[in-house]
């Protein structure tokens, strides 16, 4: 029988657990999919390097090139990560035939629709299971699992770094940066954290499982970002108090057919299925007009598990290929997008404000809200950080967007309020 | 634009609400499959009754026949439920060619090999996802999601009824009588609940998930069955004293392609994930040698839940007609089945004992435990329900059901132990 020739491009983690699962489950393999599955390339960007497998060094290229043009090789693994010129090799690879399987979260995010169109236009099968939440087969589930449904909101916890520095700042009562340092040193933040501390990493996965849920155009520009660096002790605590877990969600929202999409440090109730979700894991929640509310819940990402996603996608294309009908996912069909205004956006809110100590001052800051039609949900008082500050917690009724940003305009010109210290969005 | 003609099986509450999705999203299906879905002709049991939705009468029959046999009609979507004649109809119809849609997880459950073999042979789709856990796409992410991946463990909460009577008892403090009286009334249980509460629905969807987790030909009678009529709102009160919520658990394990199946009220540690799933709602548990922790959660039951596995399936069939791919999953290759013996099968476990209240007494238990090799991890001794007989909570590391029960016997023998109150597996 004539193997299935792979070439994998990017030899690192998840690279590693690809060559592991492919040989390690080979029998299993073959038996789903009628053929050995050979790994016949891959590229790497040092071919001298000490591996923690043991690979045929003649099998190791430095050059792309190689592979891309590599006539007898029928599917291209994409793990690398980044964008670089991959977009290049990968749309050359499409032109000459090959399938595409990729963990590349940046790419799909960034290019997905060009590349998705050159593959429909090729016949070409592009599977990116593994782009979003490593382990979790989110992307066959919007795809298939829900293609009779109408999906109007996916919330997802798709960033586990973010996660673990929130799950360990709420349950161990330590402070951002000292979590962020320990994330570090184990490995699971990056020595320059911004992609995910910033909230740009979930962003790129909003960006497409948006897309595929809603079967809209949407675009990283559309996502309205921002990270946690800003999540203090302090909030964290507050939001304990009133039943709440701080978690740096991506909400994706969709009403008469306009969309918001956004990631935020938001407020979650304690009893929604996903505030529970801890540590590195990540989970996606999704609301359908029919089905009702799913959450889907797993590893994020690690060796093994996004391996995992990237070898099933790979049984998909051999399967596809042997029934000749690939390039079929590519040719869903995209409805143009629609944004929600701000005035559209709504949500309940808490607001931590510092105001003076002294009688009115509430009455005015209800007034306020009052004008802007905002109805408060509950005030607290809690404690008192110097002698003529106090801390006032407010959450608010449903309200839209920008009748909150209108408020806390007036707010800012109030003398009576010092400080708007923290605002999120509630989760219930 | 040919229409695709569906002959739909019962209009209870899943057939209503699978017209009322095909009818309501038609133009998103129609954009997704490229040719109208019709529901041609339904199956009822009295064409005179009065329906909560609008149908042409003239499409209502009481002859299974005229739907199986009228050359038209593409898929056949099945939601009567029961047994029956329904394998009879259903092998008639891929006899003449017809795809077969289904939630019936009996027929699936019993039936299950013999209606894919059929499909094989024919070159038509059985798809089954409303079969096990309502909205959640479960069975999809067992055949591809997780194809590349070898499960070792699926454990399930299965059955929305009995979580429903357990979550209802263990928050509220009430007894299994007056709560399951309450869900019947509210619909939630059936005037007959025996298929639920004593697990054998459970049981049958078990059978289906080992069947695709494993790629085994697992059997109903594989499965051992204990239902909840006699959990005790005592057990609810000491497994949450201990850290632990009782939940009905379908378990499926596999060890060295061994396999064990269970259904069982057990002890889940509350930090496990599957410990938080309430009320009606159904979460299957799966863990993966290579993607290791994962959980898929949603509405196990309902109208519009079940109705969108149905027309998801029904969209998959569609596809794969227009591509000429039909019958590619029933024909998915399975091993033979091992099962486990007593010996094989390991966790831990709570006994609750009542034993004569003088010294001496728990050194015999220890010395029984300790001739069979069961290790003590705890031991209780919460009250006196009377005054010469005390209570003894017990919980033990890993040990195989056979030892226990050799340890139970020896139990039964002993004066000192009036009574074995009740038995549970532990999971952490």
């Amino acid at each position: 029988m004539k193997p299935v020739k792979v070439g994998l491009f990017g030899l690192g983690t998840v690279g590693t657990g690809v060559v592991r699962i492919v040989e390690g489950h080979q029998e299993d393999l073959q038996s789903q999919v009628g053929s050995p599955i050979a790994i016949s390339k891959i590229l790497v960007k040092d071919r001298s390097k000490a591996r923690s497998i043991h690979i045929d060094s003649s099998k190791l290229t430095e050059d792309p090139w190689e592979i891309v043009r590599d006539p007898e090789i029928d599917v291209i693994v994409e793990v690398m990560g980044g964008i670089g010129n991959t977009k290049e090799y990968i749309l050359e690879a499409l032109e000459r035939g090959k399938h595409i399987v990729t963990a590349n979260k940046d790419l799909m995010a960034l290019h997905g629709q060009e590349i998705l169109a050159k593959a429909s236009e090729k016949g070409c099968d592009v599977f990116y299971e593994a782009s979003v939440a490593g382990g979790i087969p989110i992307i066959r589930t919007l795809i298939e699992g829900f293609s009779s449904d109408r999906i109007t909101k996916i919330m997802g916890i798709v960033n586990g770094t973010t996660n673990y520095i929130l799950t360990k700042m709420s349950q161990e009562g330590a402070a951002y940066e000292d979590v962020l340092k320990e994330a570090q040193a184990l490995g699971y933040a990056e020595a320059d954290p911004t992609s995910d501390v910033e909230g740009l990493d979930a962003a790129r996965k909003m960006t497409i499982l948006a897309t595929l849920g809603f079967r809209a155009k949407v675009a990283l520009e559309d996502v309205d970002v921002k990270g946690i660096s800003s999540v203090s002790q302090q909030d964290i605590r507050y939001a304990q108090q009133l039943g709440y877990e701080v978690k740096l969600l991506g909400i994706a929202e969709r009403q008469d057919d306009c969309i918001s999409i956004s990631v935020q440090p938001t407020m979650v109730k304690k009893s929604h299925p996903i505030a529970a979700v801890s540590g590195v894991f990540n989970a996606v929640y999704v609301y359908g007009e029919a089905v009702g509310e799913t959450m889907f819940y797993g590893p994020g990402a690690g060796e093994m598990p996004t391996a995992t996603s990237v070898v099933s996608d790979l049984v998909a294309v051999v399967k596809n290929s042997k029934l000749g009908v690939n390039g079929r996912q590519a040719s869903l069909s995209y409805k143009e997008k629609r944004l929600k205004t701000d005035e559209q956006i709504a949500s309940r809110f808490f607001l931590l404000l510092h105001v003076e100590d002294r009688s009115g001052v509430l009455a005015q800051i209800a007034q306020v809200f009052s004008r802007h039609e905002m109805s408060i949900e509950s005030v607290m008082q809690p404690a008192m950080p110097d002698q003529n500050v106090v801390e006032l917690l407010i959450t608010t009724h449903m309200a839209s967007k920008a009748t909150l940003n209108r408020a806390l305009a007036e707010f800012e010109g109030l003398p009576a309020i010092r400080r708007i210290k923290s605002v999120y969005r509630l989760e219930s």
